[in-house]
């Protein structure tokens, strides 16, 4: 318990973080000063972060949005220490999850049904934190360190907004909470919401990464029947049982035929519902050749290399009667969305902890850094040793 | 009523027709034989017909799809002469609209409530019949003569399937329910079934044509109450005005600033719903940037040439929360759509005769293809003179 010994409300607090250095190179850990949070922020002890291929292309990238020093990690759970003014959502004490796409519960976007994209708090990958543009992290030389995501998890402490802490039931095991807070919960999210995945629907879903099987995850739950997962690592449909998948397409080893036609047969006209997964703009045009004439639906989860882009034929389009759709976080507002997925997991319905291939406490965050980076994990637990 | 005189169930009818004889060229009014109808088909004698781009664009290919001698039109209204076997959908001197797009009322599609693309009759630009793949129309020498999109209206008597025609109340009056069966159907009916338009909303038209004008239309109806036009053409805002637009965007003139800016000002972050209705991937593009993050709608509704292509940046779709969706005649199932939205026109809510600026009689048909090519008219209708 080193670093709570520094806990005090109104002033900085000294603790240990895994600071990104310089691209490419491991992370190290250091000790740091975290500022108090100012008004309308809360100041979190993180109890557990995992990891995504997000914080690894940022620990590999030289140039802007690539920052440095920044402390990474956007995947977490943790318990309020202090509020600073103005915050009425949450108090010290409550277990709250951060979410890097901000809910400020007020905007026109917050409140309508139909969007997740707060407008009083614009999401970016900003090396700082959101509306000031300046950082809560300082190394002992005070010098700062930059933000990411706006949840920089990779930290004993850290310092969001209001719009970015998601306050959950105390008795949620924080792996499940944890793995809601991005990619697990995009995953899920783009089934249920983005799409509308319904009882008898089948699905298509390219890449069996941890996104892919969380939307076959949340496919499963909506009821769908056939859940073809299509990769190039066959090994990836045995993984996939356990979170719904019924069928396989071994992308590449289709001989002359291609996926969208494997895909197409044996679903009798096509899937209604195709999600590109792995982030290849030429993906999204196999989902949606996928999908069904009349009212099959793709939705875009994955970001492909910056400028690239989907091209999709005008008359293909048209005649098709089809829906594309990409969405941050799966469609999914971070506050009451996630609120009710974290039921169904607490009611054994959702099914999250199976992500957790891997553990390790935090002065072994490197370890969780190789183990994604060679592919070796769904989703690797960095535990704090606090 | 010289036609009728060689009406009879059952036998070939003699009548005249306007034939597209060669590419380019004036139609030519012949007299013509029209077979009697197969089982599951039914003869219509017509009672007028308007004239679309699509005619137009057909009446000059001389490549296939384009085909000669074939006979043109397919926005009309007619009354059954005789049916084949197995029609029960109608009878002789039922009134009714021939649509081009099949709805069979048996299949998975046309039984569903998402789907308007009939399995059982795939709709295509075919020179024949659906299914049977040969021609009901010979002309005196006995050669035969092309059909056109299921409809083939130009001529007194046409036939068509059971699943292409759709009985409406004899009281309608024929402008109105012919303007349905095509263009200014797809136009409302894009708005209101494939954006689902609702009151409040703001709209954004590429192309103030017909189409673009009964989107506006369509908007009207269903409360939107920013509805802007977007044309190289500033004449068209008067138009408009009468169909629901409230707002005018002059392309070309929008100085050094792109047009989807423009439209994100006037309408505060981007237009719930936007559509493309020239046939120009390039203004999907713009239409897509034009739409709302969060929960903006882009609609396909125009064609571009054969092999162009709509290409979007993957980082916007993943980012914006957007959708975008093409969708044959508007997304309205011929059936049980056309029907909800002739009541509609009857009570007055729904404008259509306000479409039609020009009449001619059938023996001045190629009049109607003067206006139209000139950009003169809205719709042209053509009285048969029976
Ligand atoms: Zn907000
Ligand atoms: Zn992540
Ligand atoms: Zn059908
Ligand atoms: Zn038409």
């Amino acid at each position: 318990m080193a670093a709570t010994s520094s806990e005090g409300e109104g002033k900085p607090i000294r603790c240990k973080a895994a600071v990104a250095r310089r691209p490419g190179e491991s992370l190290v850990i250091e000790e740091i000063m975290v500022a108090p949070p100012m008004p309308r922020e809360v100041r979190i002890r993180i109890i557990c972060s995992s990891i995504c291929h997000i914080d690894l292309t940022f620990s590999d990238m030289q140039d802007p949005p690539g920052f440095f020093p920044r402390i990474l990690g956007h995947e977490a759970i943790g318990v309020v220490e202090s509020v600073g003014k103005n915050v009425t959502e949450v108090t010290k004490g409550d277990v709250v999850i951060p979410i890097f796409l901000p809910d400020c519960g007020e905007c026109i976007d917050c409140k309508s049904t139909k969007s997740n994209l707060c407008t009083n708090f614009p999401f970016k990958v900003s090396p700082w934190m959101p509306r000031h543009e300046n950082t809560r992290f300082t190394d002992l030389n005070g010098e700062i360190i930059h933000h990411f995501m706006y949840v920089s998890s990779f930290s004993e402490y850290t310092v969001v907004t209001f719009a970015n802490v998601t306050k959950i039931d105390p008795e949620i095991p924080p792996n499940g909470a944890c793995l809601l807070s991005c990619g697990i919960g995009a995953g899920v999210g783009a089934a249920w919401r983005t799409a509308g995945v319904e009882p008898g629907s089948t699905v298509a879903i390219f890449g069996l990464g941890s996104i892919g099987l969380a939307v076959a995850e949340g496919a499963r739950l909506c009821g769908a029947t056939k859940i073809i997962g299509v990769d190039v690592n066959p090994e990836k449909f045995e993984v996939g049982k356990k979170f719904g998948l019924t069928d396989f397409v071994h992308a590449g080893e289709c001989g002359s035929k291609p996926v969208s036609q494997v895909i197409t047969e044996m679903t009798d006209g096509g899937a209604d519902y195709c999600f590109e997964c792995v982030g290849m703009a030429s993906l999204v045009q196999d989902a949606y050749a996928s999908c069904r004439k009349g009212w099959g639906k793709t939705i875009v989860l994955g970001l492909d290399k910056p400028g690239s882009r989907i091209s999709l034929s005008c008359s293909e389009v048209l005649h098709g009667g089809k829906t594309i759709q990409g969405n941050l976080f799966g469609g999914l507002k971070p506050k009451s969305h996630v609120s009710i997925l974290l039921k169904r997991y607490m009611d054994k319905e959702l099914q999250l902890d199976e992500f957790v291939t891997h553990e390790v406490s935090f002065k072994d965050i490197n370890k969780a850094f190789d183990l994604l980076r060679n592919g070796q994990c769904l989703r690797c637990m960095i535990w704090m040793d606090n």
